[in-house]
């Protein structure tokens, strides 16, 4: 576990058809807040996610969580 | 030198007193645009900046570029 949060700007628009996987990272002592972030399809790049977006909670439902 | 390009979306928000480093990728010929990546200070998040905006070619002067 990373000794602090992993993201400080987190997308809000819906990419969800961008996305390949998504890791979930819970509540720890070091980060309060839960994690979400993916990695897209084509560009492997890694995009944190609002945990609060209803998408977000859509793309959790239908990805592959690594 | 990755072949393709790394960035989908890129943060056009001026965040440049978040930002540690700051790496260009030119052009080549899997990316036929060049890409800003930058590592966020606390969280060692790596964010894709949008070349054209103004304030990344501020930050390009002032940052560490690796």
């Amino acid at each position: 576990i990373s000794p602090r949060c992993q993201c400080l700007f987190k997308e809000k628009r819906p990419i969800g058809r961008f996305i390949s996987t998504v890791e979930i990272y819970p509540a720890n002592s070091y980060c309060k807040s839960a994690e979400i972030i993916a990695t897209l399809k084509k560009e492997g790049q890694k995009i944190c996610l609002d945990p609060n977006a209803p998408w977000v909670k859509q793309v959790l439902k239908s990805k592959k969580i690594t």
